[in-house]
């Protein structure tokens, strides 16, 4: 089966805001703004435990923040930077620029 | 007992994020963004029931979002943008200028 995401006009800000606001889910995303390619998802949060990760993948597809690409067994993410710039413009750039942003986790991730 | 509200200093992003994230949250923001003023609980979003709201209110509070003062009986709400402004500067007015922020609930919310 394939995941479902939502089409960039489908966004709801407050769901995007909602997936963003949660340690783990930060850090995802300015992980995967820092590698700024799509990534195995294995290696974005290693210390985070798949059944935990497996939730905030789901969140963070649902409300468009990030893409998901099954291969084989593998899953691969990306950051949906342009649609969510489109969308919500300035928004990624705003909080990326918050030096905090994504970092509560590091402790609990770093591994 | 009074109700505890966070230092500026004490503000976690994640926190306000998922405190922004929820429409009937978001439309209260909205709602006192445009009033500007200090304003009685029960006149915000009359249309939502008030053990719903008492959970919204502690949200929002304990992220930095709102300050309530009691009075009485009654409950008076302020959004606290000076404090947010200071701590992550232009992320209020983001939101605000979004249309659709805050308005997802408003068929809820009209009475």
């Amino acid at each position: 089966m394939t995941a479902l995401h939502p089409a960039r006009e489908q966004f709801q800000l407050e769901e995007v805001l909602a997936a963003l606001g949660h340690p783990i889910r930060a850090s995802i995303v300015r992980k995967l703004s820092s590698s700024g390619k799509e990534t195995f998802c294995g290696e974005i949060v290693p210390g985070v435990p798949k059944s935990t990760l497996t939730h905030h993948w789901r969140v963070l597809r649902e409300s468009g923040v990030i893409r998901q690409r099954p291969s084989g067994r593998k899953l691969y993410i990306t950051l949906r930077r342009d649609d969510l710039d489109a969308r919500f413009p300035g928004l990624l750039d705003l909080l990326l620029s918050e030096e905090s942003f994504g970092r509560a986790a590091d402790q609990v991730t770093a591994v």
